[in-house]
């Protein structure tokens, strides 16, 4: 089973690096018609099934290690 | 248009970060069968339309800004 997990810094913090992505994007031609966002991607796969405790154990590590939820929101996809 | 673009380390590429990820999540319970990849996720929106054109734009983007392609690969979803 493949886990992607995405966090990005929530709609209401400040994102200096994203402003200057979209700073330097203009220059290339690319208007951004929103606020551009810098995150983190964590990629693993696991051996282990993909039950409802699992998804608990999955949430916890997001929570605790993965992001800090103060500042950042968390998503992941399961395949 | 939402775009969201994942940068992570190519495969061939040592990744410590990842490594480091790897051995807190053995801690926290959830032993990965591959490597943990950490990367970059970078979302905004454009109001352009997605023409062949803006995908080549795009691609030159992630080449030249978002990635180092020595090091990085990238991947996009469009939506």
């Amino acid at each position: 089973m493949k886990i992607i997990v995405n966090v990005t810094p929530k709609k209401t913090v400040l994102d200096p690096q994203g402003a200057a992505v979209g700073h330097a994007m203009e220059q290339l031609g690319i208007k951004a018609s929103s606020d551009v966002r810098v995150g983190k991607t964590i990629e693993f796969e696991v051996s282990s099934e993909d039950t409802p405790a699992f998804r608990v154990q999955l949430d916890k590590l997001c929570k605790d290690l993965l992001s800090n939820p103060v500042i950042e929101d968390y998503r992941y996809t399961v395949s």
